[in-house]
């Protein structure tokens, strides 16, 4: 490896993955999802295979592309070990859903949303009959086109949460018994940790994410005022006087 | 349909429907009122009559003008479609506030005070005695200049809540009940769902989204805190012991 | 008055008030504090006396200089009247605050702090023993230069609260009130409608604002953990079993 | 000490301690870290060892390069003074930090979590079993580098708590109590009034400073849900009942 793969960072594009963890890892930073160094970003390149990370332990508003790892897709060695930075310790789980669950791309928040409702659901986080829900992949498939079907907006959304561990590297056995039991989830939540999300382009991991946050968010107000994150839709009326 | 329509939503202008839906949904983005592709805005054309439409499942705060939908503002028929997206779930409902309230532009969003808010009050939002009141129409007219007036600060805003459905078209039988029950109104809560507002033109109608969600976080925080959002004025001594 | 007084509000200056009236409405409007076009900035200018208003029922971050009326500051008669608009219904307040209280700006907002203080106080807003009291001028003079000592951080912080009244300009005889019972007060809360903070300019004025906003967010916290934001120092454990 | 100490403060480095002082500030503002005047950055300059400095009730967002006062890193004594401007009365803290901590930058704020933390908790600010501890320094050193180690995420990080003085340079007496009781801390809550974090360069104390703050948003949260912040992990569900 020498200096002149930096043609694998350097582009004018802002969608090439080199530009694009930067821009997200920024936006990302201002709703306090990777402050502190936490959380991470991690792109396929859509061409060429290759995987982007973002280095561990730098303040992720700051980065620049010059920062970023870059790994094989095949045989996940090293193609570019930025000078002085270390691969992030997620390297292991990124490359678990690039192998495992063909994933695009995989954005990992330290969201105190996740943490707390962590703290609140048992092995699940799990919520029921909110619009946004339509926002994530269910367990069915268009029975025409095989193309895997959201959720309805009254179905229960269902996460599943792991246990946290000594190092990151440690998440991966618990990572690979959720793609055996949920192999429909396209999130993990590590308590008292945050959350894995992927999918099949940086875009759709992005919006996931997103969705997924608005929901523990919500989630959150619904355990303050008393009413079950997943009641049926009208049993809210049992847990909370209405005006 | 060729793509020389382009020049419905080629334009300098930021006020343009093309550039403004585009700048608004970015702002309303970073207000967590349209993550996860959730939530939209249609605005007519003042001169044109046209109608813009946001597409369905994209990331609200990167679109773009060339991204836009735009519509006959008489026949409905689409004038341009554009390439590899599809229109909003929302459509037939932006159409409806078009032709029965003779809107000019009508705002769309996921703000988790409206979910919240559709989950502590029944079949209506209500909220009596606060400065802010006084930016929504009332059902009184200037009996000399037949305008409509604005509310009183200490008369009760009601807001009517319909329950969601699994399609967003199916939405449009209840919104029309609505139009009947509460010609008046300016929006509509869907429980578990989000918020409707149309006004006679976007300022207008951003305004009284503003205002409303202002109001629906307050209502949040006096159920917090024990006080019914629509007592009388004085009357929330009865329910919290004031310092 | 003709068009040629666009004088008045032409400056390339960024601290004229024409300018800066612009660019803090479009900070507070971020901040929550003036949407819905609730809110505004008042601020006299320190050469000419001239005194600039935002207009009223306008998108308060989207402002321009020639958006401002332009009052004399001696007579308070308007010089500019800017086509179109009409004059904040807060004038007579803006202008007994430069007459009575030698204001060099006031500042207004619909602050959820403060509307939610309003409904946990009676009388007075009160809080004790927060460093950030340090901002605010108490009743002391120094007696060496005569001039206004702020509050120790130990001293109880004391802002009025008026009832509110359905027009604007009502509120001026409540306020002249405050001027004689509080003569040392820099701040009236209007229950269930906002705040307004004045200074001798408009710097003094926003920091106040900032500052007295900081201690009202804290004050509901306080109350909701069931700690009275005026109790003495080392007596909150009396309310909350500390870790 | 003349004018011409100005190439003091006068660079294009965006991160020689001039430019960054003012930027950080202007970050902080925005997170309600430094409103109303509050908070300040201390930054020695990693080559000439020279202590920058924020000036006293100011503006914490709008400051300038020009506005920093410079102090001599050995005899503490000033090597630049600007105009009309006083030096922070945090001057003697951040001095002792240096002097003792051998700190490369300290960041102060009245972060709302920080004064709130300061009212549930005694003597020390304490949570347990939180990913985002692994950024805080423990008491432990690698024994073959020399090198101290960070806490595990299962430890329990320990923040000492002083009272707040009327005067900042009164603390500094309480802060050597520190230094000697926690020689390990890289951080002191004051309370009732904010936190002060150090660190061997600015880019360690600025994120030191975003861990300990979203450590203490946590605690706050889950001091409200009845989770006491240093209860085992696992032990959560003794508190609440889960989902």
């Amino acid at each position: 490896m020498s200096t002149n793969v930096d043609y694998l960072i350097d582009s004018q594009d802002p969608h090439h993955p080199a530009n694009l963890i930067c821009a997200l890892c920024k936006q990302f930073f201002d709703l306090n999802w990777c402050t502190g160094t936490g959380g991470g970003i991690s792109i396929k390149h859509p061409q060429t295979g290759h995987l982007y990370v973002a280095p561990s332990g730098v303040q992720k508003e700051r980065m620049k592309p010059q920062d970023m790892f870059v790994v094989d897709g095949k045989n996940y060695e090293y193609l570019r070990i930025p000078p002085g930075l270390k691969p992030s310790a997620c390297t292991p789980l990124f490359n678990a859903c690039y192998k495992f669950k063909s994933a695009g791309a995989i954005v990992h928040t330290h969201s105190l949303n996740a943490v707390t409702c962590s703290l609140i659901f048992g092995q699940e986080f799990r919520i029921k009959g909110v619009e946004q829900i339509k926002a994530i992949p269910s367990t069915r498939k268009d029975p025409s086109t095989g193309k895997v079907l959201n959720l309805n907006w009254d179905d229960t959304c269902v996460i599943p949460i792991i246990e946290n561990r000594p190092h990151e590297d440690q998440l991966e056995d618990p990572l690979m018994g959720i793609f055996e039991k949920y192999p429909h989830t396209c999130a993990v939540i590590v308590r008292r940790h945050g959350i894995f999300v992927w999918g099949p382009t940086i875009e759709k991991a992005k919006v996931l994410n997103e969705a997924l946050d608005y929901l523990m968010e919500l989630a959150v107000k619904m355990h303050q005022m008393g009413i079950p994150p997943d009641c049926n839709v009208g049993e809210e009326s049992k847990y909370v006087s209405k005006h």
